[in-house]
Protein backbone atom coordinates (compact mmCIF):
# COMPACT_ATOMS: atom_id res chain seq x y z
CA UNK A 1 0.00 0.00 0.00
CA UNK A 2 1.28 3.51 -0.74
CA UNK A 3 1.45 6.17 1.62
CA UNK A 4 -1.45 7.50 -0.65
CA UNK A 5 -3.60 4.73 -0.39
CA UNK A 6 -2.46 4.69 3.20
CA UNK A 7 -3.64 8.35 3.44
CA UNK A 8 -7.09 7.49 2.26
CA UNK A 9 -7.06 4.43 4.49
CA UNK A 10 -6.93 6.87 7.25
CA UNK A 11 -9.34 9.30 6.67
CA UNK A 12 -12.02 6.80 5.85
CA UNK A 13 -11.21 4.95 9.47
CA UNK A 14 -11.73 8.58 10.81
CA UNK A 15 -15.04 10.04 9.39
CA UNK A 16 -16.43 6.24 10.54
CA UNK A 17 -15.48 7.54 14.13
CA UNK A 18 -16.45 10.75 14.10
CA UNK A 19 -19.72 10.81 11.88
CA UNK A 20 -21.70 8.56 14.93
CA UNK A 21 -21.48 11.20 17.42
CA UNK A 22 -22.31 14.84 14.66
CA UNK A 23 -25.16 16.40 15.76
CA UNK A 24 -25.43 13.31 18.89
CA UNK A 25 -25.62 14.47 22.50
CA UNK A 26 -21.55 14.12 23.71
CA UNK A 27 -19.36 15.58 26.29
CA UNK A 28 -17.22 19.13 24.87
CA UNK A 29 -14.21 18.80 27.38
CA UNK A 30 -11.86 22.27 27.83
CA UNK A 31 -8.29 21.93 27.12
CA UNK A 32 -5.43 23.84 29.37
CA UNK A 33 -5.26 26.31 26.05
CA UNK A 34 -9.46 26.45 26.47
CA UNK A 35 -10.05 25.02 22.95
CA UNK A 36 -13.16 22.00 23.21
CA UNK A 37 -12.22 18.58 22.70
CA UNK A 38 -14.90 15.65 22.15
CA UNK A 39 -14.65 11.46 22.00
CA UNK A 40 -15.48 12.14 18.59
CA UNK A 41 -12.11 13.88 18.78
CA UNK A 42 -10.24 10.96 20.61
CA UNK A 43 -12.00 8.16 18.96
CA UNK A 44 -11.00 9.62 15.41
CA UNK A 45 -7.30 9.83 16.47
CA UNK A 46 -7.05 6.49 18.18
CA UNK A 47 -8.57 5.05 14.76
CA UNK A 48 -5.87 6.59 12.85
CA UNK A 49 -3.12 5.36 15.61
CA UNK A 50 -4.23 2.01 15.14
CA UNK A 51 -3.66 1.69 11.60
CA UNK A 52 -0.56 4.01 11.51
CA UNK A 53 0.70 0.77 14.27
CA UNK A 54 -0.35 -1.66 11.42
CA UNK A 55 0.85 -0.48 8.06
CA UNK A 56 3.84 2.20 9.26
CA UNK A 57 5.29 0.68 12.77
CA UNK A 58 8.63 2.72 12.04
CA UNK A 59 7.51 5.97 11.51
CA UNK A 60 7.03 8.86 13.99
CA UNK A 61 3.12 10.00 14.44
CA UNK A 62 2.65 14.11 16.36
CA UNK A 63 -1.35 13.97 17.17
CA UNK A 64 -3.38 16.82 18.47
CA UNK A 65 -4.80 14.89 20.86
CA UNK A 66 -2.55 11.68 22.08
CA UNK A 67 0.68 13.82 21.53
CA UNK A 68 4.27 13.01 19.75
CA UNK A 69 5.51 9.38 19.32
CA UNK A 70 8.87 9.46 17.89
CA UNK A 71 8.76 12.58 16.68
CA UNK A 72 12.36 13.17 15.42
CA UNK A 73 11.70 10.09 12.84
CA UNK A 74 12.60 10.30 9.41
CA UNK A 75 8.70 10.37 8.63
CA UNK A 76 6.23 11.53 10.84
CA UNK A 77 2.61 11.50 10.47
CA UNK A 78 1.26 14.58 11.67
CA UNK A 79 -2.82 14.60 12.21
CA UNK A 80 -5.54 17.03 13.92
CA UNK A 81 -8.59 14.59 13.90
CA UNK A 82 -11.08 17.24 14.34
CA UNK A 83 -9.90 20.90 13.07
CA UNK A 84 -12.64 23.03 13.63
CA UNK A 85 -13.90 21.18 16.84
CA UNK A 86 -16.52 24.61 17.64
CA UNK A 87 -18.09 23.98 14.42
CA UNK A 88 -18.38 20.59 15.10
CA UNK A 89 -20.05 20.91 18.36
CA UNK A 90 -22.36 23.26 16.84
CA UNK A 91 -23.42 20.95 14.18
CA UNK A 92 -22.00 22.43 11.43
CA UNK A 93 -20.44 20.14 8.58
CA UNK A 94 -17.71 22.46 7.62
CA UNK A 95 -14.67 20.97 10.46
CA UNK A 96 -12.44 18.54 8.87
CA UNK A 97 -9.87 15.82 9.61
CA UNK A 98 -5.95 16.78 8.51
CA UNK A 99 -3.83 14.39 7.73
CA UNK A 100 0.27 14.80 6.97
CA UNK A 101 2.94 12.73 6.56
CA UNK A 102 6.06 14.81 7.30
CA UNK A 103 9.85 13.69 5.52
CA UNK A 104 12.58 15.39 6.96
CA UNK A 105 10.72 17.74 8.61
CA UNK A 106 8.92 18.76 4.75
CA UNK A 107 4.84 18.11 4.60
CA UNK A 108 4.92 16.05 1.62
CA UNK A 109 1.64 14.06 1.78
CA UNK A 110 -1.56 16.09 3.10
CA UNK A 111 -5.66 15.20 3.35
CA UNK A 112 -8.13 17.27 4.48
CA UNK A 113 -11.24 15.36 4.93
CA UNK A 114 -14.93 16.53 5.49
CA UNK A 115 -16.32 13.35 5.86
CA UNK A 116 -20.87 14.61 6.44
CA UNK A 117 -20.48 16.17 3.03
CA UNK A 118 -17.49 14.22 2.14
CA UNK A 119 -15.58 16.85 0.65
CA UNK A 120 -11.92 15.14 0.47
CA UNK A 121 -8.58 17.10 -0.90
CA UNK A 122 -5.58 14.95 -1.07
CA UNK A 123 -2.11 15.81 -2.27
CA UNK A 124 1.40 13.89 -2.57
CA UNK A 125 3.93 12.64 -2.17
CA UNK A 126 4.95 14.01 -5.74
CA UNK A 127 1.23 14.44 -6.94
CA UNK A 128 -1.07 17.03 -7.92
CA UNK A 129 -3.84 18.14 -5.28
CA UNK A 130 -7.02 15.92 -5.88
CA UNK A 131 -10.42 17.23 -5.03
CA UNK A 132 -12.62 14.76 -4.57
CA UNK A 133 -10.95 12.82 -7.20
CA UNK A 134 -10.42 15.80 -9.84
CA UNK A 135 -7.38 17.44 -10.34
CA UNK A 136 -8.08 20.73 -8.88
CA UNK A 137 -6.52 24.53 -9.30
CA UNK A 138 -6.13 27.48 -7.43
CA UNK A 139 -7.44 30.69 -8.86
CA UNK A 140 -4.23 33.00 -10.15
CA UNK A 141 -3.67 36.58 -11.55
CA UNK A 142 -6.32 38.25 -9.13
CA UNK A 143 -4.64 41.64 -7.40
CA UNK A 144 -5.42 41.99 -3.71
CA UNK A 145 -8.29 44.80 -4.20
CA UNK A 146 -10.37 42.05 -5.65
CA UNK A 147 -9.19 38.62 -3.97
CA UNK A 148 -11.83 37.26 -1.91
CA UNK A 149 -10.45 36.03 1.79
CA UNK A 150 -10.54 33.50 4.30
CA UNK A 151 -10.19 33.61 7.95
CA UNK A 152 -11.94 30.94 10.78
CA UNK A 153 -12.40 33.69 13.54
CA UNK A 154 -10.97 37.35 14.85
CA UNK A 155 -10.82 35.79 18.35
CA UNK A 156 -7.60 33.24 16.42
CA UNK A 157 -5.83 36.33 16.33
CA UNK A 158 -3.51 38.05 19.21
CA UNK A 159 -4.69 41.80 19.04
CA UNK A 160 -0.56 42.38 17.12
CA UNK A 161 -1.53 40.08 14.58
CA UNK A 162 -5.34 40.94 14.75
CA UNK A 163 -4.59 44.59 13.45
CA UNK A 164 -2.20 42.88 10.86
CA UNK A 165 -5.35 41.26 9.21
CA UNK A 166 -7.03 44.43 9.54
CA UNK A 167 -4.94 46.15 7.34
CA UNK A 168 -5.07 43.17 4.39
CA UNK A 169 -8.84 42.36 5.12
CA UNK A 170 -9.50 46.01 4.07
CA UNK A 171 -7.51 45.70 1.04
CA UNK A 172 -9.21 43.27 -0.02
CA UNK A 173 -12.62 42.68 -1.96
CA UNK A 174 -14.33 40.54 0.58
CA UNK A 175 -13.86 38.30 4.04
CA UNK A 176 -15.47 35.00 4.34
CA UNK A 177 -15.07 33.83 8.49
CA UNK A 178 -15.86 30.63 9.99
CA UNK A 179 -14.58 27.27 7.66
CA UNK A 180 -11.43 26.05 9.46
CA UNK A 181 -9.34 23.89 7.45
CA UNK A 182 -11.75 23.59 4.70
CA UNK A 183 -10.96 27.60 3.72
CA UNK A 184 -7.91 25.98 2.74
CA UNK A 185 -9.49 23.20 0.82
CA UNK A 186 -11.64 25.98 -0.87
CA UNK A 187 -7.90 27.86 -2.18
CA UNK A 188 -7.18 25.41 -3.68
CA UNK A 189 -10.03 24.71 -6.20
CA UNK A 190 -9.86 28.21 -7.12
CA UNK A 191 -13.38 29.29 -5.07
CA UNK A 192 -11.52 31.44 -2.45
CA UNK A 193 -8.06 33.46 -3.18
CA UNK A 194 -6.75 33.53 0.33
CA UNK A 195 -6.78 32.32 3.87
CA UNK A 196 -4.85 34.58 6.70
CA UNK A 197 -4.83 32.92 10.21
CA UNK A 198 -2.32 33.11 13.20
CA UNK A 199 -1.80 30.77 16.10
CA UNK A 200 -1.76 27.63 14.36
CA UNK A 201 -0.15 24.34 15.50
CA UNK A 202 1.89 22.28 13.52
CA UNK A 203 -0.95 19.67 13.28
CA UNK A 204 -3.28 22.79 11.42
CA UNK A 205 -1.09 23.36 9.46
CA UNK A 206 1.17 20.35 7.79
CA UNK A 207 -1.51 18.89 5.68
CA UNK A 208 -2.42 22.12 4.28
CA UNK A 209 0.93 22.60 2.77
CA UNK A 210 1.11 19.97 -0.29
CA UNK A 211 -2.40 20.93 -0.80
CA UNK A 212 -2.11 24.31 -1.33
CA UNK A 213 1.08 23.72 -3.48
CA UNK A 214 -0.36 20.57 -4.89
CA UNK A 215 -2.90 22.86 -6.93
CA UNK A 216 -0.87 25.53 -7.96
CA UNK A 217 -0.75 27.85 -4.69
CA UNK A 218 1.68 29.23 -2.01
CA UNK A 219 1.72 28.60 1.17
CA UNK A 220 4.20 30.81 3.90
CA UNK A 221 4.17 32.13 7.09
CA UNK A 222 3.50 35.91 7.31
CA UNK A 223 7.45 36.71 6.58
CA UNK A 224 6.77 35.06 3.50
CA UNK A 225 8.77 32.10 4.68
CA UNK A 226 8.32 28.24 4.05
CA UNK A 227 6.67 26.95 7.19
CA UNK A 228 8.84 24.52 9.66
CA UNK A 229 9.20 22.75 12.55
CA UNK A 230 9.82 25.94 14.36
CA UNK A 231 7.32 28.31 12.61
CA UNK A 232 5.24 30.73 14.60
CA UNK A 233 1.86 29.66 13.66
CA UNK A 234 0.98 32.68 11.27
CA UNK A 235 0.32 30.88 7.84
CA UNK A 236 -0.63 32.94 4.32
CA UNK A 237 -2.27 30.51 1.78
CA UNK A 238 -3.03 31.79 -1.33
CA UNK A 239 -3.54 31.51 -5.28
CA UNK A 240 -0.53 32.75 -6.65
CA UNK A 241 2.63 34.37 -5.48
CA UNK A 242 2.44 37.88 -6.43
CA UNK A 243 -0.89 37.69 -4.28
CA UNK A 244 1.26 35.94 -0.71
CA UNK A 245 3.30 38.84 -1.04
CA UNK A 246 0.72 41.92 -1.36
CA UNK A 247 -0.29 40.12 1.40
CA UNK A 248 2.46 39.37 3.72
CA UNK A 249 3.58 43.30 2.87
CA UNK A 250 0.22 44.29 4.11
CA UNK A 251 0.87 41.97 7.05
CA UNK A 252 4.13 43.75 7.98
CA UNK A 253 2.35 46.73 7.88
CA UNK B 1 -51.90 21.75 -1.70
CA UNK B 2 -51.39 22.93 1.57
CA UNK B 3 -49.29 25.81 1.87
CA UNK B 4 -46.49 23.85 3.86
CA UNK B 5 -46.41 21.07 1.15
CA UNK B 6 -46.55 24.01 -1.54
CA UNK B 7 -43.33 25.76 0.60
CA UNK B 8 -41.77 22.10 0.11
CA UNK B 9 -42.10 22.41 -3.47
CA UNK B 10 -40.78 25.87 -3.89
CA UNK B 11 -37.42 24.57 -1.80
CA UNK B 12 -37.62 21.98 -4.19
CA UNK B 13 -37.29 24.11 -7.31
CA UNK B 14 -34.69 26.31 -6.03
CA UNK B 15 -32.67 24.17 -5.11
CA UNK B 16 -32.52 22.18 -8.69
CA UNK B 17 -32.09 25.97 -9.77
CA UNK B 18 -29.02 26.43 -7.52
CA UNK B 19 -27.07 23.25 -7.39
CA UNK B 20 -26.28 23.22 -11.42
CA UNK B 21 -24.12 26.22 -10.72
CA UNK B 22 -22.30 25.67 -7.35
CA UNK B 23 -18.54 25.52 -7.40
CA UNK B 24 -18.89 26.29 -11.43
CA UNK B 25 -17.90 29.27 -12.79
CA UNK B 26 -20.55 31.93 -13.02
CA UNK B 27 -20.31 35.93 -13.10
CA UNK B 28 -20.64 37.79 -9.46
CA UNK B 29 -22.45 41.10 -9.46
CA UNK B 30 -22.14 43.78 -7.00
CA UNK B 31 -25.24 45.22 -6.05
CA UNK B 32 -26.11 48.67 -5.03
CA UNK B 33 -25.99 47.96 -1.35
CA UNK B 34 -22.53 46.25 -2.62
CA UNK B 35 -23.67 42.64 -2.09
CA UNK B 36 -23.03 39.70 -4.47
CA UNK B 37 -25.43 38.27 -6.82
CA UNK B 38 -25.31 35.32 -9.39
CA UNK B 39 -27.48 33.50 -11.90
CA UNK B 40 -28.36 31.23 -9.69
CA UNK B 41 -29.97 33.85 -6.75
CA UNK B 42 -31.92 35.14 -10.01
CA UNK B 43 -32.94 32.15 -11.35
CA UNK B 44 -33.87 30.24 -8.51
CA UNK B 45 -35.94 33.21 -6.92
CA UNK B 46 -37.25 32.99 -10.37
CA UNK B 47 -38.17 29.52 -10.00
CA UNK B 48 -40.21 30.14 -6.48
CA UNK B 49 -41.94 32.95 -8.52
CA UNK B 50 -43.23 30.74 -11.29
CA UNK B 51 -44.95 28.33 -8.75
CA UNK B 52 -46.40 30.93 -6.87
CA UNK B 53 -47.92 32.34 -10.10
CA UNK B 54 -49.20 29.10 -10.87
CA UNK B 55 -50.81 28.22 -7.35
CA UNK B 56 -50.61 31.37 -5.11
CA UNK B 57 -52.17 33.95 -7.70
CA UNK B 58 -53.44 36.28 -5.01
CA UNK B 59 -50.83 35.93 -2.47
CA UNK B 60 -48.14 38.98 -2.59
CA UNK B 61 -44.93 38.39 -3.09
CA UNK B 62 -41.77 40.26 -1.83
CA UNK B 63 -37.63 38.91 -3.21
CA UNK B 64 -34.60 39.95 -2.74
CA UNK B 65 -33.88 39.85 -6.42
CA UNK B 66 -37.24 40.72 -7.79
CA UNK B 67 -39.01 43.58 -5.76
CA UNK B 68 -42.14 43.27 -4.25
CA UNK B 69 -45.41 42.31 -5.93
CA UNK B 70 -48.59 43.15 -3.76
CA UNK B 71 -46.84 43.47 -0.43
CA UNK B 72 -49.29 44.46 1.15
CA UNK B 73 -51.65 41.64 0.55
CA UNK B 74 -53.35 40.03 3.18
CA UNK B 75 -51.23 37.00 2.80
CA UNK B 76 -47.44 37.28 1.17
CA UNK B 77 -44.73 35.34 0.74
CA UNK B 78 -41.07 36.53 1.41
CA UNK B 79 -38.48 35.57 -0.68
CA UNK B 80 -34.56 35.15 -0.14
CA UNK B 81 -32.96 32.40 -2.99
CA UNK B 82 -29.83 33.04 -1.64
CA UNK B 83 -28.90 33.75 2.02
CA UNK B 84 -25.50 33.75 2.15
CA UNK B 85 -24.51 34.54 -1.61
CA UNK B 86 -20.50 35.24 -0.13
CA UNK B 87 -20.81 31.73 1.10
CA UNK B 88 -21.96 30.68 -2.37
CA UNK B 89 -19.58 32.20 -4.40
CA UNK B 90 -17.00 30.52 -2.27
CA UNK B 91 -18.01 26.85 -2.59
CA UNK B 92 -19.04 26.49 0.86
CA UNK B 93 -22.31 24.57 1.26
CA UNK B 94 -24.13 26.79 4.30
CA UNK B 95 -25.80 29.46 2.25
CA UNK B 96 -29.73 28.51 2.20
CA UNK B 97 -32.47 29.40 0.67
CA UNK B 98 -35.28 31.30 2.80
CA UNK B 99 -39.01 30.98 1.94
CA UNK B 100 -41.79 32.82 4.59
CA UNK B 101 -45.79 33.22 4.13
CA UNK B 102 -46.78 36.24 6.25
CA UNK B 103 -50.66 36.14 7.23
CA UNK B 104 -51.40 40.14 8.26
CA UNK B 105 -47.60 40.94 8.63
CA UNK B 106 -46.94 38.12 10.74
CA UNK B 107 -44.87 35.12 9.59
CA UNK B 108 -46.80 31.94 10.44
CA UNK B 109 -44.71 29.69 7.91
CA UNK B 110 -40.41 29.24 7.42
CA UNK B 111 -38.23 27.23 5.43
CA UNK B 112 -34.55 27.27 5.18
CA UNK B 113 -33.11 25.47 2.81
CA UNK B 114 -29.31 24.14 2.20
CA UNK B 115 -30.03 22.24 -1.30
CA UNK B 116 -26.38 20.87 -1.19
CA UNK B 117 -25.81 19.30 2.15
CA UNK B 118 -29.62 19.23 2.28
CA UNK B 119 -30.09 20.47 5.85
CA UNK B 120 -34.25 21.04 5.43
CA UNK B 121 -36.11 22.89 8.38
CA UNK B 122 -39.56 24.15 7.83
CA UNK B 123 -42.53 24.93 10.00
CA UNK B 124 -45.85 26.52 10.41
CA UNK B 125 -49.20 27.47 9.86
CA UNK B 126 -49.27 25.96 13.46
CA UNK B 127 -47.13 23.45 13.24
CA UNK B 128 -43.52 22.82 15.25
CA UNK B 129 -40.60 22.92 13.28
CA UNK B 130 -39.02 19.72 11.58
CA UNK B 131 -35.22 19.42 10.70
CA UNK B 132 -34.64 16.69 7.87
CA UNK B 133 -38.49 15.24 8.38
CA UNK B 134 -37.77 15.05 12.21
CA UNK B 135 -39.19 16.97 15.23
CA UNK B 136 -36.23 19.27 16.61
CA UNK B 137 -36.03 21.56 19.65
CA UNK B 138 -33.73 24.54 21.24
CA UNK B 139 -31.53 23.55 24.06
CA UNK B 140 -33.17 25.04 26.98
CA UNK B 141 -31.71 26.78 30.38
CA UNK B 142 -27.96 28.01 29.69
CA UNK B 143 -26.89 30.79 31.60
CA UNK B 144 -24.86 33.47 28.76
CA UNK B 145 -21.49 32.52 30.15
CA UNK B 146 -22.15 29.08 28.52
CA UNK B 147 -24.08 29.45 25.45
CA UNK B 148 -22.31 29.14 22.18
CA UNK B 149 -23.36 31.85 19.53
CA UNK B 150 -23.50 32.01 16.22
CA UNK B 151 -22.43 35.26 14.13
CA UNK B 152 -22.22 35.52 10.09
CA UNK B 153 -19.40 38.06 9.84
CA UNK B 154 -18.17 41.39 12.50
CA UNK B 155 -18.47 43.17 9.61
CA UNK B 156 -22.33 42.76 9.37
CA UNK B 157 -22.36 45.20 11.89
CA UNK B 158 -22.28 48.53 11.50
CA UNK B 159 -19.60 50.32 14.65
CA UNK B 160 -22.34 50.98 17.30
CA UNK B 161 -23.74 47.45 17.07
CA UNK B 162 -20.52 45.88 16.58
CA UNK B 163 -19.83 47.29 19.86
CA UNK B 164 -23.06 45.78 21.36
CA UNK B 165 -22.23 42.65 19.62
CA UNK B 166 -18.68 42.67 21.45
CA UNK B 167 -19.80 43.51 24.98
CA UNK B 168 -21.99 40.09 25.03
CA UNK B 169 -19.66 38.17 22.77
CA UNK B 170 -17.12 38.44 25.39
CA UNK B 171 -20.01 37.70 28.08
CA UNK B 172 -21.03 34.09 25.75
CA UNK B 173 -19.40 30.76 25.85
CA UNK B 174 -18.07 30.80 22.27
CA UNK B 175 -19.04 32.38 19.21
CA UNK B 176 -19.03 30.56 15.74
CA UNK B 177 -18.64 33.04 12.60
CA UNK B 178 -20.21 32.32 9.61
CA UNK B 179 -23.08 30.52 8.88
CA UNK B 180 -25.44 32.39 7.40
CA UNK B 181 -29.25 30.89 7.85
CA UNK B 182 -27.59 28.10 8.70
CA UNK B 183 -26.85 29.61 12.16
CA UNK B 184 -30.44 30.03 12.75
CA UNK B 185 -31.45 25.84 11.82
CA UNK B 186 -28.31 25.04 14.45
CA UNK B 187 -30.26 26.87 17.22
CA UNK B 188 -33.79 25.10 16.62
CA UNK B 189 -31.91 21.70 16.43
CA UNK B 190 -30.41 22.42 19.94
CA UNK B 191 -26.28 23.26 18.51
CA UNK B 192 -26.10 26.57 19.01
CA UNK B 193 -27.76 28.19 21.97
CA UNK B 194 -27.98 31.84 19.74
CA UNK B 195 -27.58 33.78 16.87
CA UNK B 196 -27.22 37.65 17.08
CA UNK B 197 -27.30 39.86 14.10
CA UNK B 198 -28.18 43.24 12.73
CA UNK B 199 -28.81 44.77 9.25
CA UNK B 200 -31.30 41.98 8.25
CA UNK B 201 -34.16 42.48 5.91
CA UNK B 202 -37.17 41.46 5.97
CA UNK B 203 -36.05 37.92 3.43
CA UNK B 204 -33.27 37.68 5.99
CA UNK B 205 -35.49 37.11 8.52
CA UNK B 206 -39.13 36.06 8.37
CA UNK B 207 -38.57 32.63 7.66
CA UNK B 208 -36.79 32.35 10.54
CA UNK B 209 -39.46 33.17 13.04
CA UNK B 210 -41.40 30.22 12.40
CA UNK B 211 -38.10 27.84 12.60
CA UNK B 212 -37.24 29.60 15.69
CA UNK B 213 -40.47 29.74 18.01
CA UNK B 214 -42.13 25.94 16.20
CA UNK B 215 -38.73 25.07 17.93
CA UNK B 216 -39.18 26.07 21.27
CA UNK B 217 -37.08 29.43 21.13
CA UNK B 218 -37.62 33.10 20.81
CA UNK B 219 -36.89 35.56 18.07
CA UNK B 220 -36.96 38.76 18.74
CA UNK B 221 -35.21 42.34 18.16
CA UNK B 222 -32.41 43.44 20.19
CA UNK B 223 -34.93 45.66 22.53
CA UNK B 224 -36.73 42.41 22.60
CA UNK B 225 -39.70 43.19 20.67
CA UNK B 226 -40.94 40.89 18.18
CA UNK B 227 -40.12 41.29 14.37
CA UNK B 228 -41.95 43.11 12.32
CA UNK B 229 -42.11 45.27 8.97
CA UNK B 230 -40.52 48.23 10.86
CA UNK B 231 -38.07 46.34 12.42
CA UNK B 232 -34.53 47.73 12.24
CA UNK B 233 -32.51 44.49 11.27
CA UNK B 234 -31.22 44.04 14.44
CA UNK B 235 -32.06 40.00 15.58
CA UNK B 236 -32.09 37.69 18.47
CA UNK B 237 -32.66 34.17 18.05
CA UNK B 238 -32.10 32.01 21.38
CA UNK B 239 -33.12 28.86 23.12
CA UNK B 240 -35.27 30.35 25.68
CA UNK B 241 -36.57 33.53 26.62
CA UNK B 242 -34.37 34.09 29.74
CA UNK B 243 -30.77 33.72 27.20
CA UNK B 244 -32.61 36.06 25.02
CA UNK B 245 -33.37 38.66 27.85
CA UNK B 246 -29.58 38.25 29.34
CA UNK B 247 -28.56 39.26 25.56
CA UNK B 248 -31.13 42.01 24.96
CA UNK B 249 -29.73 43.67 28.17
CA UNK B 250 -26.40 42.88 27.17
CA UNK B 251 -26.91 44.71 23.63
CA UNK B 252 -28.64 47.43 25.47
CA UNK B 253 -25.38 48.00 27.84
Amino acid sequence: MTDLELAQMLAEAAGAAIRPWFRRPFLVETKADFSPVTAADKEAEAAIRRLLDQYRPDDGVIGEEYGDDRPEAERVWVLDPIDGTRAFVAGRPLFGTLIALMQDGVPVLGVIDQCIIRDRWIAGPGQPTLFNGQRCHVRHGLPLAEARLGTTSPQAFDPADFAAFERVRVAARDTLYGGDCHNYGLVAAGHLDAVIESGLKIHDWAALVPIITGAGGVMSDWQGQPLGRASSGQVIAAGDAALAAAIAAGLQG
